[in-house]
């Protein structure tokens, strides 16, 4: 089999921009986690399928972290972008962006990694193309990726078996 | 009352991106033209918002055209840009393009133009920044809306009335 | 092939109704353009599948025009009615109207005209049954869809090329 | 207090029409009971505003019959009509009609009879206008809402308590 | 034919928690009829599926009554337990129970009886287990739905015809 | 002020049941990421506020992982149980288990740790009664969360700063 060419994180960097609605807010008038989680995984689902080609489903979700809150009729902005790959899999960084409307004035709302895995036609998993991290920021987001990679195992033998 | 300071159409454009999900879809597995409308009001008002900065309601949509079918999987980019405003409205044309998730490829599923009317704190309608287009782009989009505002015009007098 | 039986406007003519809920309005407390346009959608989808009785889709919308808000938990009634048709394709005038649930005034709210194409089994454009206006009501609104599709063309060779 | 005037049933009766979507279909292609209720809730709901002239809840469903499976594409037409009204409350009959979208052929899907208390500006209840019966379908309806008043009253006191 | 096994209403019963959503609310901040129906319908089908075994769907709803609100942000409890089966259709209660976040503090917000038919692989109805009830007040279930069972029918009787 | 009284994990745990619809799957019919997240955080916040009987938020969602694909007409069943407590959050665990619906065979679809934060009237964090865990696997559950804590911090450490 031919390998496959390496990309680099900006050929298939996405970016999607919501207005927050009434019925996408809690009680409380701000954001329901689920509906920012749903708004994550479509958008950084879009940036592996245009990294590996094929089908990519959702392995996981790590470090999700909501840190400002998002009101009824708040421009949202969402970045994501593949941070790193295994053999068959992606990890993907993504930032949630709250914008005001009328200023323009922007808070990073939440952010996390999503993990997914190239399925060929059998579904099965299947390579992806190599990642060719380029800016220097590419390349911290590269370095820290692979330390998160290593710190899981790690934390995994930690735990107390079930 | 100061005059307000013009602003070009690249300050306010937005472009958004969406995977069609099969509940947006019809029972022929095509996107819902009430669904692609939904996102290109959503997508154009915040454009309007940016540009005017204030709220601006939807007054009217115009030659919405269906030109090529979008499917379950598909990925959809809508680009909103003002093309042409007066004292206290603004036109904003919108592009869908449906992108295949594979290989990239764009083609062009749907394009209006969407009016909307700038909105004071007491809800009546305030005037809008003056539009600077300074592309040759944004000058022939300048121009087509001046030319479809003197039409709509002249259309309502050919009109038989009620 | 047997050409195909003419039908009034008033034999496909549909209407519908309902309750506007708070899941479909925006932060202002009114109905959103896009719940709006996707009622239109499929009551005037199938006012003209009633007229050609095969599958019709939107081909496109025009002169949308929002004239009065909707309000949570006031009634809206829709109605659809072909005014025009050409060998495959039918124009479809709607009329939305807002009725005061208590004391069943009523004021219109929103009205559009929208194009649908018939289909075939093979998915292929097919004609559709000629229209036979009868009313006064329904010959104005042929002459007025007429003028409306000449206008349209004539539109087009005035614009700017891309 | 002045007396309420009588109305005729035909003077609130309403009637909605919808188209079922992919989305509100069960895993079995035809429609779930949860959207067929929502609908008939609605209809309902709308011609017990409508004779009250009040705010009109909820306060029961009962012989909800699911008599033919309605699939993705079929036309749905939702029929409401007030039967009876006790003091402060109203039965309203609701029948849920599928129709073939291509050859406009019936038959009844659904029915069920509804009950909605009217309630004043303090959320209590309040008398209703009463119902003056026209036609002898209307008078067939009035009777059968009384049995089955009493009928429920009977069937409670044979209920072995908790 | 083999006989099928008996089974007590205790291996099929479950049990589901909401929260209420502010999109499932009407226009006066309590959850709507169709929200709760679509939720008993739900959890009162899948206590039918595990007491037959196979696919079953809706038939009736039957006494449906709506108790006491439920406000947005309420802890929502909904129990679904087989009371009575006759050869292929199995009779479902449910109760809908509203709790308070904070306290805990329970209220029966409402309850019905639903029907269920036990379907084979071509869609026909098909024999379902025999119920065993147990305790008391299984029993005591099963007794008052054979009761609502027999009155249903003397009431059809006493109906004057269409 | 008085010292909270402590709760033991099995006072606040809950446990939720849903029947996975179509419009909740992704194109290739198993359910989508959001959805599954939706329901975790729905469920895992009502565990939290049986706990701390205030508001709670959601802070933050770690190690979600997506073992095994849920199907269109699965049965799937929440449980969630707090943790951990700090001063002023929790860490809810959460498994998401897929049931057959007509064998009953259960597998391990989904699992997370979700933290809240406690929040009193004035919407600032609050703090949580102390959590007494009781069972063996009630404290494998605290020390591994405990260690979990500590990690996070660990980690943050090693990542390259922006």
């Amino acid at each position: 089999m031919e390998a496959l060419q390496g990309k680099a994180p900006s050929e298939s960097a996405v970016e999607s921009r919501f207005l927050l609605m009434p019925h996408e807010a809690n009680p409380y008038g701000t954001a329901f986690g689920g509906v920012i989680v749903s708004w994550m995984d479509m958008v950084a689902g879009m940036a592996a399928q245009r990294h590996c080609g094929t089908v990519a489903v959702t392995a996981g979700m790590d470090s999700i972290a909501f840190k400002a809150p998002i009101r009824v009729g708040d421009h949202v902005v969402v970045k994501a972008c593949v941070n790193y790959v295994s053999r068959t899999s992606m990890e993907v960084g993504v930032k949630v962006i709250r914008e005001n409307p009328y200023t323009g004035e922007q808070v990073i709302a939440t952010s996390a990694h999503l993990t997914f895995v190239a399925l060929d036609a059998q579904r099965e998993p299947t390579p992806v193309p190599p990642l060719t991290p380029e800016t220097a920021e590419e390349q911290r987001r590269f370095a820290n990726a692979r330390i998160r990679a290593l710190h899981r195992k790690e934390l995994l033998k930690k735990m107390r078996p079930e």
